[in-house]
């Protein structure tokens, strides 16, 4: 396909009419097709229908802890055991929860920010306005949770192997106020970038240059979602850690959210032993214990690492034809055409375009009038502003196959109307 | 049995003797009892052990949603319905959560303290110091969830028919700081008293002496949990708030882990449309929904009001002979000695024991010599601090019913010996 830059206005007319016409007839066949929320398919969701009932009348743990009654304030030893490996920590260092990694992350950052994890002199609030450094485009659950508790929000952008590190330690030298960052670092949200080990490393490194009360939100939210086998592996950061001697300036999380049933599955977390007796301190005024039959469902359906592997293997096989489908449109379509850019990711949830400037919110409101929905433009960067209002996140494991096609059909036209409007002026 | 302060000196020497023996003989009989935690039996978590199983495979509701996956914040339309029976209140007004009604407490007045009900200049912590109306004795954790807040709490004194709303008006009406009050209506831990129809009144009449973001806290933990069917019935605050126009003063809440599961239950609440939607939004930044699928467990396993009555009565036979044994053994060893009162509870989980002033801690502590836990003195009372240093929780639910009789001989014989020992001077 020629560049729409290399394209002569006359060519630029009769494009515009011709795509007009696609976009009337595509509009007027009644779509109604969503690609906004990282939700697994309900075919990924049967995977691991056997949690109900796998139990068999079976309520303890290998201790003999009776898991039904109250108790047990960072979960039961064999589901930290189960989950250690997938943050690369040790199982000493794990603690685990409810249903929601998000709900964790919260409520580490409300101790962080209110309340300490050092005592209560080391509160956040305590020191004047607090700011965090956000990787773009990124989680927009990750800048509102920080919003909501009144933390000020600094972009720096992705690479491709992770945060532009030189931005991030800049940033964290000329400004004291600075108290985290946020991490996607597998397969992240929505570039599906992998981190690489020198940027492993550096975010370890932070830990030396920042304020003593800094830390790192690791969000290992996809940890184990490669589609493809070739996809690159995540260094472990607390090794790095351990190496640079920063343990105490991490935190990191996952879930079972995309392994087993998105709500009703186990989140859970690792950090230093001091963070740890500072996250249980406080969340011991709010809790008596997470659920830890459902725990128990977990570790007897998924085992091991070997069980959770196979498990993974089965979300790939229907993710990746998915994720096929839509880099396909976007091949067919864009490639060389000059009208946008996106990565190929090998795991997790999205695919992250880049229109030409200017261009996100007008592509996602054609796509709306054609009837397919997309996550509102900006909603990747602080405050739902994109500078360039460029990034548009496309979330295809939840529709059928033959959904995404018909969505990437109409994407793709909506973009090429854009584009060639935007041009023709 | 002659009461204490009758003994002349020589009687008490010699009782002081044969107390001491057989002190002795308990102590050296090596026990190890508890009686510490309101905590369920065995026998009465495997009445709902069916939970594990209960959909098989149907992860549906009634409108057709897939529970698995993510969403529905405020819990699922069959358990509001299911459990605003329960709190007397609409379901229209209930939200369903995850496993843990303290949890839901805790976030409840976070969101008051530091974020508001009613927009973010009503945030109680904007607004100087804040204060709590505390009922005692009352529950540790009520009150260590204020404490961990940065909340001042003041006791007044319960009643028998629930806290002297004489002291709770003249405490509103004197000091502008005061934000809320702590209630367990029925069977109020740990006294088991149950408020009457004129107190619940009151209460609910606060609403229009009290601050406007003053709120009730209503922990109507054991709404169903009468062990005696003569139990008195709670009146509805929610309907005396509806006649009082004050729908907006108070947040209720419950759980089902005295019901089912304690750790693996679900807690719900039920509050004004106005703050219902406060709260949903708050909560938006923390979770994407709580756990739908165990919710839909205990719609399967409970069904409705009839089912959850059959399943309580089931509880009831279990307590009924634990408690009995309590009071069987108080009665025989000290009726008439003037060496303590105490309340025939008639649900609850708790005997709330009254020593002699000044004697609860070296009861305790004789018991705990003796091989017999009991919860600290002082734990009913704000700041851990009886100033009578006089009340005891006894917690017969969890030991077997020969451990509780084991106990409560060891229990009346520390009391008597502290009795006279106190006398002896």
């Amino acid at each position: 396909m020629l560049d729409i830059d290399q394209h002569d206005h006359a060519t630029l007319v009769i494009l515009e009419q011709e795509l007009a016409a696609r976009f009337a007839t595509l509009k007027a066949s009644g779509l109604a097709l969503d690609l906004t929320r990282g939700k697994p398919s309900s075919e990924q969701l049967d995977l691991a229908d056997a949690l109900d009932g796998v139990l068999q009348g079976n309520y303890r743990d290998a201790s003999g802890t009776d898991l039904r009654n109250y108790g047990g304030l960072d979960g039961i030893a064999e589901a930290k055991a189960l989950f250690a490996p997938l943050l690369q920590a040790p199982a000493a260092n794990v603690m685990v929860g409810g249903n929601s990694s998000l709900s964790m992350m919260y409520q580490a950052l409300l101790y962080c920010m209110h309340f300490g994890l050092s005592g209560p002199a080391s509160a956040w609030s305590k020191s004047g306005p607090v700011k965090f450094i956000c990787p773009v485009p990124g989680y927009d659950r990750h800048f509102t949770a920080c919003i909501h508790l009144g933390i000020e929000l600094l972009s720096v952008p992705l690479t491709g192997k992770g945060p532009d590190m030189d931005a991030v330690e800049a940033l964290i030298d000329a400004d004291p106020a600075i108290r985290g960052i946020w991490c996607v670092p597998r397969f992240s949200n929505p570039t599906g970038e992998v981190y690489d080990a020198a940027t492993v490393d550096r975010i370890a490194a932070l830990g030396k240059r920042a304020h003593k009360d800094f830390r790192v939100f690791w969000d290992d939210a996809y940890a184990v979602h490669a589609f493809d086998a070739a996809a690159p592996t995540l260094p472990s950061l607390w090794s790095a850690c351990e190496a640079a001697g920063t343990t105490d300036s991490v935190l990191l999380f996952g879930s079972t959210s995309k392994i087993t049933h998105a709500g009703a599955g186990v989140a859970f977390m690792a950090a230093s032993g001091s963070n740890l007796a500072a996250i249980r301190e406080h969340l011991g005024f709010s809790s008596i214990g997470p659920d830890k039959v459902n725990q128990m469902r977990h570790v007897r359906l998924l085992r091991d690492a070997a069980g959770l592997r196979a498990h993974m293997d089965k979300h790939a096989a229907l993710l990746a034809p998915r994720f096929a489908a839509v880099l396909k449109a976007l091949e067919q379509g864009l490639a060389g055409a000059g009208m946008g850019e996106w990565l190929r990711p090998q795991g997790g949830y999205f695919v992250s375009f880049d229109a030409r400037p200017g261009l996100a919110r007008e592509v996602v409101r054609l796509a709306a009038e054609a009837g397919v929905k997309l996550t509102p433009a900006g909603a990747t960067f602080p405050y739902g502003r994109d500078p360039a209002d460029r990034n548009i996140r496309i979330a295809p494991s939840f529709p059928s196959l033959q959904d995404i096609k018909a969505a990437m059909e109409v994407f793709v036209v909506c973009v090429k109307l854009a584009s060639v409007r935007q041009k023709l002026g």
